[in-house]
């Protein structure tokens, strides 16, 4: 039995709302249950120096934690003048994550940045990070084609990603805080809307797991992306 | 005439909504127009090195902006690896701000820190910030009264902040971005529930003011204060 | 009664010598009593990014106190790493108070820095730099125009510092640290010789202080930015 | 054909060698083929604060890159002030990896710091770093058998990594850099002997990759860590 | 001849004024022509960890420039974020220099805090600050000693620094930045009252020097320490 | 009698071994004894802003030291933020080294960087460094000659360091570890084949030493490179 009394193949409640910032380009707050991500897309008219002269645009991402986004108050990471490895991490991974479905080629040599500030997290904040940034990406693509910036949206299909694991001995998918802090195993799942596999982070917290339970959880996984794919189409209004 | 249409001595639409953390012990929403500020309040059970022993507390504040709260991205502090100045200087004065009024000898050797984080900036952030701590304070010190941990509240009155400025001239009250960046000057006034003055940040930004526009501006905040000790007690069910 | 036995309008003895420094464009030892800064005035011949072919030139602040100029040793900023809140907080306002009375566009698209630094404290350090700072601006402009860099000295009119309080329930000027450390209320005032307002920083330590009060202060300002005028216009020779 | 002519699912040249710093308690220089990471096992006889008096040891790692280990000199880090995301995921990657085969409650209350410093980079750094770290280790905990503070090696059985990718269509194993800088897809695994899972990190660096191209993938990785357990094993004197 | 027009063998004007800060338990602003550098002792109740109940104190040293202390101004380190390595290297030689003379047994478990500044440099700013930091050394030992806290001034003899140097194929004794500046080979001598060799620090800027112009450096430095022991004695009414 | 059983004018073995390094232009293996010191030369196409279009290049070192290479483990300065002022001491002399033997006109306007990372540390570090950074320079230059980007090798002579000091009253060559720790005095000597005087630092731990003294440690130290000179050349194919 899970904590929340969720089936062990149950997403949280999912709400994708978009347009929640007046300043940029492209936005969606991202709730996964009560993990809130805001997610922001910023157009940028410069590339980093290695890509100038290149044709070729990048797509970035940053990300953060308020301070009290957790049970107890963590520090605040500019006051701490560093962000943590765990920080560094997630925001290179939603990067990653939304380069692999963006045509790079499609949009001139313009950045956009997606911050990903967590306002208040119960587990599973970068998954719902990248589910969120996909959505305000495709935004701003869509604000670009409104002024003629590009001539078609420069994304080759959705992507969006699920954590899974093992809890009391059973898989389950989208782990909440109770029952992350508590998982034998804690995977992150990054695919796309046709299945394929962009980003895989597994880790056994204690013993090691085996093929077997591996499998499985990348089986829920697939049936949690086709549920987020589903609300980004709704949020986007193409479903 | 001002960009929104308001008359001088009108405030933008105020909102402070409540509660709205899950983990925080205190918590508000400050809206001033589309000015939106997080307040969140967490209580600590220790205090600095130099108050141990003393049986006094603290209030303490920390103050951030999202990247994309503002009309361009601006960097994100944590990934700079220092807080700006303009950063340190909100937050000593958001923390003097509330420290006013709170009796430092009435909740015991504990810390309350206040989290006032930028979602979305249009002009006043600091003085949204300042009005909605107070609230997110008094939330704290309600929790604490339920478990017992304090015997009353320990605030004297109520404490709000407002900016005012000569805008084309006239002196306006709760300057948005648009006037706020063409004002000829800009002052930040923390005044009590009772008139008194807490905190006053007056800058020239062109030409020096003289005193009979100081002193519009004064009566001004005085007016704009009555108003938001209004909304606060309104928002924690005290009028 | 003043633990320094003077009468509450009464300024501490003050010197402002000048060139007593062989390397920089203009210099200023400032005096208030016993807190000593030293502010020298550099040409630099460039400009902020953001202000290049704007034909505007730019003059900022930076401050810094010797480890051994407090009554008990602080710590070297540099040592440690990064300037604290109040360094900052006091270079902004140095800054912004000498642009204030600077005509930007008359020297070209230079730089002038100027830094203040505390030789030692005794209180009212922030207003000290700021009255010795525009002599030693004064005196860099005159070098500047002695090799025809500018045709005119590009300030309006002087500006002085300088901070009053409520000490013992009395309305007192130009404090110095036993009065400080002790005052229920402190406020810097940056006015100009004309009697405009550039900047006003009042802070209430631990009441709020009343309107009255307040403007009490303000006119024992008024009347200190007076006298310091006079010294600035006879260290320069102009009176 | 791969670059260096090996068959798809060969191992480079593997050699760890063992005993090769004069301070450490453990040492293993760990090479796949032109890649070499010199891997020590430092025993500090305390633990983190959160692990004090609860009896259990702490196992964690440190990954550096000397400047010129790669093709063209990279930044020092210390130089530069800052470790990079690479390296801060990295050395979580091989702390995580080792402690899931160690035993915490076996050594008593020590921490034992695995430094992985890469001599020579030719692709696979981080999973020569825990084939040799996993060695290092064992050689550290017979060290402290030796002198009586393990009363057994507090190793649950052997972990390894090895890199696999899809270099030009084809599922290989090991990448060199030349294979890994042109790859369409890379992933890490960290398995044990009898076969868990411990870590997996798998990337689709253009498209996405397919659950059987994955399924590949890691057959090729468990039958590589079956060989470089064996490599372990032998380096010890165990097989 | 020399830019200054000295001989070779002759220093600059020496000043070493004593007890000019208010603060400093010991102070001392030594002079050695153009070049000024604030030497302030300070006491601490508390030594650095490692030497806890060793019975033994410290004594320490900071170095610093102030940004216009030079022709052209230049970065404030506090600023920047760190100190320079030429600044590290100078606070070491300084703290080395004065403990070698210094029984850090006759003190009790106390440390001494020699801080460095230089107010104005040209040339030799080391040297001078070593010099300066013995006098101010001396009389915090002497006002420990008013107040009982030492029996005897715990320093065994007295300790200075001189620069010679090639100029023009010539060897000169103490540098200005004039000479400094297009010297071939720049040494630094810290000396005994009685002659012995505390440090050398010789560095030859283009060819390298040879044995028998290193001798005749020693021996100008030889000389020169002699009259710098004088100055010291009679600022210190020794003598 | 010497830890070791050396006699007090013995080296301990010396090893150069070449071309250490797949990616390097130059590198060398420079072991005194069980001090071993990986000197890395990398060919950079750019200059240091200052040298734009002045023709000639520059020559730069850095230091480091792995985190165990000492007997009990040092923090690592990459994790620490910041190289300590030891470590920037030495590569400022390691820089300042090889310049002085160098032909900066000789080899166009480009940089070589020298690292010089300490793989295991018996004393002397700084010394074998310079000694092994100068076969990397030396091999970086033949590659270059190679290619035809030099004319011939722009160095004059050899340059090598040894320190020397005066353990148990004796004035003994090439300190240890065991010696260094215990030395009376200690000190550095970088000098060219010919016999010329590039740096030297000296520094008494304890008691000042003479001018006697002073002058046997500099005769051994002439001795000492004298051999290391032969080393070089040997290691070079020279000799």
């Amino acid at each position: 039995m899970r904590p929340s009394g969720r089936a062990p193949d149950q997403l949280r409640e999912i709400v994708l709302e978009t347009d929640v910032s007046m300043h940029a380009e492209g936005s969606c707050l991202a709730k996964f249950g009560d993990t809130h991500v805001l997610c922001t897309a910023s157009l940028i008219e410069s590339v980093p120096p290695w890509l100038r002269n290149s044709g070729r645009g990048w797509v970035t991402a940053e990300y953060g934690m308020l301070p009290r986004a957790t049970t107890s108050r963590s520090e605040r990471e500019a006051a701490r003048g560093k962000q943590s490895g765990r920080t560094l991490e997630i925001q290179r991974l939603i990067g990653r994550s939304l380069r692999a479905v963006t045509d790079l080629t499609g949009f001139g040599e313009r950045q956009i940045k997606l911050d990903c500030d967590v306002i208040q997290a119960d587990g599973g904040t970068r998954t719902a990070a990248i589910t969120g940034a996909y959505v305000a990406l495709y935004l701003c693509f869509q604000h670009m084609h409104r002024f003629g910036a590009v001539k078609r949206i420069p994304l080759r299909e959705e992507v969006a990603g699920v954590s899974c694991g093992l809890y009391e001995g059973t898989a389950v998918l989208d782990l909440d805080y109770a029952e992350d802090s508590s998982a034998q195993a804690d995977a992150n799942f990054v695919l796309t809307a046709g299945g394929g596999i962009v980003e895989v982070q597994a880790t056994a917290e204690q013993d090691p797991f085996t093929r077997a339970q591996y499998d499985l959880l990348l089986e829920l996984a697939e049936a949690g992306v086709r549920q987020l794919v589903g609300h980004q189409r709704r949020a986007l209004g193409l479903a």
